[in-house]
């Protein structure tokens, strides 16, 4: 759900193949567009810095579409994953007000939408408490993404916030009593454990009793979008092209993009990597298929495909960015933004806690 | 500090040989009694069930005597612990308020002692997640309680939530900058890993500004009390003297304690435990040495040295007991108490949770 374990991390789902779900544990899309009201979305990112291409492409776009569709929506900025896995928080506001204003720029409404940071929260923190009885160290251990992190932080040891952090992201996630949550294929073992949480809750504290609702992943056809250095596009690999560059800035980063010796340009994701990224991320924001789009460049070589790509990224995100300034301009707003989505937040936190508290029988007055 | 760490679980201190303690680990009595205005002590209990006349003697009098000396004290009824090595919280509501009846009943004053139940305090358990990040997997699974806890426990696998509880504990100490923690020798390492935690969040999250303090231990002589069966007199052996019995069921019970077939009472801890344990809660009870009250018996034997004890125990708590009656028959003043407690906890611990989100930047409005 955060950037831990955003879509973009997530190898595209064949979307000609709908998975056949007996578990539940994956909702089916027509079912959340037909009945948007059944549905609450819980998603949200890591703030490390702006967002990028990639996070637009594959789910900020998304999450918008969604919103609009009318399904409630709640947003985290899961300011405490940051110190998961560094020792330094980096300037956490100043990344904090970056990525609301890529949520704001990008269409998220929040008269329809929660956004909030879930250090400002603690009734949804209090939640890890009773979760944490239900899990065991064997199963925090397993995690995939526990693991992966581990491996790419460079630390040597794990440390205990990264340990049980999929046990905070059933916090994030059940603490409004979340039930849909848009993941890549690699992040449904996180899905898996908070149902995991919500079933032994009920089931131990509440004699059964759904307080916490099983939620269930919403895959989606993310694509796979590389970097200038033709590598996965990450923040932390400095490859990317961020939704607060400029035009100019964007043109000089493609400039840059890795493509291969083929002056022809197509569209083979398995075989011209690189060239077919550009080609998508081309074609994607300017509404066409990837065929499509790569016929328009044709022989005319790797400059031409850039700078059709940088036209396609600039002319889209041209109002977006646009935006992105005039909220740059209004701290004050951003502050009453925010402010009220965690003042939104704390109040359906405090009522999950409260039903949580109840079946554990801690009420005293 | 809570009955997982409590001083009843302690080997008796050779209180004849003061450690010298090199790394401030440990507090010295005579400054606190000098300087109580220096020290806020944190400490309390598990929420299982009434507490008993070990509690009585290894920390109720204590808690009431360092009150009464200025010492400002916070103390926790820990509910949350309870889940940790048990999946039925049991009557959690009941339990808490029998606690607090007994502390009531003891001399704890509510004008002069915070108590709180932690589940009522967000923002102290908030405080686990940057606490969780400065602590490894391998220093969490060396803690020599949380082992033997899982061992007492049956239960076969550790969880998330006894594998953190030394962790929380330290949330549960810091929350009000709490810095003297009474215990036995056997929990010295929850203190360390207390002051562990508040130097490196220190260090790392506020350039070694102290945000928390380094909280000491305050050893005490608590008495070994052994229950009824010669065993160490615990909740969970069901081999006390409650603080709740009547002076007729204290009388039954010591009935039915454990001694030997010398008829001459002596006091030999050593060589004759069960014995020398009634001689000392005797003689803790009434004033004496207790060669002094083993004297008063003589060769008279068991049944005799049973009957004396029970006196004195009968006397002692009498006056404790009325109050604890009286107290029962005023559920709105328990609750008033309860909640003006957890009113001031919440607010020491949101003032500290803002002071560690500053260090950490997490500052947003």
């Amino acid at each position: 759900m955060t950037e831990n374990m955003s879509q973009t991390d997530a190898p595209a789902p064949d979307a000609a193949a709908p998975e056949v779900d007996r578990t539940g544990l994956i909702a089916r899309e027509q079912d959340v567009l037909a009945h948007p009201e059944r549905y609450r979305i819980l998603t949200g990112d890591r703030p490390t810095g702006s967002l990028h291409l990639g996070h637009y492409l594959g789910t900020l776009q998304r999450r918008v579409q969604l919103q609009d569709a009318g399904v409630p929506t709640v947003l985290v900025i899961a300011d405490f994953q940051v110190i998961t896995d560094r020792e330094d928080p980096g300037d956490i506001q100043r990344n904090v007000y970056e990525i609301l204003k890529d949520y704001l720029a990008c269409g998220i409404d929040p008269m329809k939408t929660v956004v909030f940071t879930h250090s400002s929260v603690p009734a949804l923190n209090e939640l890890l408490l009773p979760f944490l009885s239900v899990v065991s160290l064997p199963e925090m251990e397993r995690n995939p993404t526990v693991k992966s992190e581990l491996a790419a932080s460079g630390q040597r040891v794990l440390n205990g916030l990264l340990l049980t952090y999929p046990v905070h992201q059933a916090a994030d996630i059940l603490f409004c009593k979340g039930n849909l949550v848009p993941v890549g294929r690699d992040q449904l073992p996180h899905v898996e454990q908070t149902r995991v949480i919500a079933r032994r809750i009920n089931d131990r504290y509440a004699g059964g009793r759904e307080v916490l609702p099983e939620a269930q992943a919403l895959l989606s056809p993310a694509p796979l979008v590389l970097g200038i250095d033709g590598d996965k596009m990450s923040k932390s690999r400095n490859n990317f092209i961020s939704l607060s560059h400029t035009a100019d800035e964007t043109a000089k980063l493609f400039k840059k993009a890795k493509t291969d010796a083929d002056r022809h340009i197509s569209y083979e994701p398995d075989t011209r990597p690189e060239v077919s990224s550009l080609v998508l991320i081309g074609a994607l924001l300017s509404g066409q298929e990837p065929e499509d789009f790569a016929a328009t460049i044709g022989d005319k070589g790797g400059k031409a495909l850039k700078d059709a790509v940088t036209e396609a990224v600039n002319e889209h995100l041209a109002p977006i960015r646009a935006r992105r300034l005039e909220l740059a301009e209004d701290q004050a707003h951003l502050r009453a933004v925010l402010r009220d989505g965690n003042e939104r937040a704390n109040a359906l936190a405090e009522a999950t806690l409260a039903e949580v508290k109840e079946a554990l029988g801690m009420v005293y007055y």
